[in-house]
This record gives structure tokens, C-alpha cells and sequence, in this order.
């Protein structure tokens, strides 16, 4: 249990310091937007960087299905412990991966005078997704959204070149 | 394996992140320490943060080297996989932990001309010990040296009240 401790508490700091530097400068405009970009890069070359090592003995993958059942499960898994609760898809290029317990919005508190802080502990997530699937040749669009807290939806739109 | 590579590119990338902005800023002179600093408090929260779940079940501590020993041993191989390989102290309230492979450099070159860089990949572990310390009741400065990558050597010397 200490083992993801780490990395939420880590992701928790991350989150706490990008949004308090882009407040000192003063530019509350832009802010919350640099900030949910940042992270959402940060998560993307850390994502990148972890498919690499995860799939170095993996198969290859027949299709884009396969890949995205890849993500739900050792994907997820090696970040957050577990593994996504349900994928759906309409066979278009449009995924919906739903955590019903994300581990990294399970410390804040679930009332609903919380949901609108949601956002900003899921762009790091995002950018995982993203550049997980950068790196296996699919180009997305990937966005997050928490109806009920501590469940979460990430949406997935392959980009068709 | 993976496991480990999750806290390495995030702190990899907090790094980059954090030396980045302050140079964005055009504040030079105040750079480097502003870094170190900024990554040190960081490290001392999760610091604290770990410690507090790692100890939950664990019997008090006898003395401050009872407590020099759990860092080395049970603090560390949650956090790095592996323990300390080495514990000296004066039994005067100084501590040298050195780690002969510490995962955090390892991953750069181990050439001489890297050597200058070790430090901002260490200010963060400095503060992880630090907070540990501090939560269990011991106020102490850390350092860090490295004189030949990838070993590693962590000075503590608590603060007597």
C-alpha cells in the first residue's frame, strides 16, 4: 500500500506546486489552463516513457482494441494497482475507460463542493493515456471527466491520419 | 521493474520541470538554489507523508539509531526497491548512508562531465529523509554528494534541541 503512496503523494505535490507558481506570476487568466497543459505533458512523457518498458516482452498488438484492453489493464494496473472497471467503445475510434475508485482523487474529500478541484488531479492521467498511445503509433484526443467522486471517465478519440 | 520507472520519470520530469521555470524567469543568480529548495520541500512532505503510512504498524522506536536503521532499511526499500548498502555514524548525532547505486542517477551517464548535474537529482531525496525524520520527532540537515556515479552519499546530522 506504501508502493502507490509514493507516487500520489508525489502526484499531489506536482499538482499543489504547478498551480501555485502559475498563481505567483500573477497570470490568473491563462492559469488554469497552463497549468492543466503542463501537467497533461508531464503525463504524456511519463507515459511514453513507461509503455516502453511495459511492453519491451509484450506481442504486438492485433488492433486498436487490443492496444486500448492493453491500457485498461497492465497498463493501469502498473500505475494505479488496478485495473480499469469498464471500456466501451463505438467501434468509430471512440474509447470510454471508466475507474470507479481513481486512486488519485480518492483523498479528496467526495462532496460535491469538490468536484470542480476533479479536473486538475486528472490532466497528469490524461497525458499518461496520451502518450501511451503515442508511443504505439496512435495519435488521441484524451479528456477526463468525475461525475461522482471517486469514479472517473476518460475519454479517448483516435485521431484518424 | 515498470514499477519503479513510474517514481523515476515523474521525478525525472519534476526536475526538468522545476529548473526549467526558473530559468524561464530570468532570475539566474537565484536559480540553483531556488531549485534545490523547492525540490527538498517537496521530498520533505512526501517524506512525511510515507513515513507516517510505512510506520503505522511498526513498534516504536528504541533510540535515534533504531530509527537511522528503519530509514535505511524498511523507508528506503518502499521508496528505491533496495536498502542502503552502508550506515556510519560518530554516535554523536551524524549519520553517512551511502547507496552504491542510487536509482535516481542512475539513469545518467556516469561520465565525469555529468558529475555537476548529480545534485539536482538529489535535493529531492534530501528531503524525504528530512521529513521522515521530522515526523518521527528528529529535526535534522541532510545533504547529499556523489562522488562516483552511481553511489551516492547522504549525510544527516540531527539537530539537538
Amino acid at each position: 500500500m506504501a508502493d502507490d503512496s509514493l507516487f500520489e503523494f508525489l502526484h499531489m505535490e506536482i499538482v499543489s506546486h504547478i498551480y501555485k507558481e502559475q498563481e505567483s506570476r500573477g497570470d490568473h487568466e491563462k492559469e488554469r489552463g497552463t497549468c492543466v497543459s503542463i501537467l497533461e505533458c508531464m503525463g504524456f512523457r511519463v507515459g511514453q516513457g513507461l509503455i516502453e518498458r511495459i511492453t519491451k516482452d509484450s506481442p504486438s498488438f492485433k488492433d486498436e482494441l487490443d492496444v486500448m484492453k492493453f491500457l485498461c489493464k497492465d497498463f493501469w494496473i502498473n500505475i494505479f494497482k488496478k485495473q480499469i472497471d469498464n471500456l466501451r467503445t463505438n467501434h468509430q475510434g471512440t474509447y470510454v475507460l471508466q475507474d470507479n475508485r481513481f486512486a488519485l482523487i480518492t483523498q479528496i474529500s467526495s462532496g460535491k463542493q469538490y468536484l470542480e478541484d476533479a479536473p486538475k488531479y486528472l490532466a497528469f492521467s490524461c497525458g499518461l493515456l496520451r502518450g501511451a498511445l503515442s508511443n504505439l503509433g496512435l495519435e488521441s484526443v484524451v479528456t477526463a471527466e468525475v461525475s461522482l467522486m471517486p469514479a472517473c471517465k476518460f475519454q479517448v478519440v483516435i485521431q484518424k491520419l
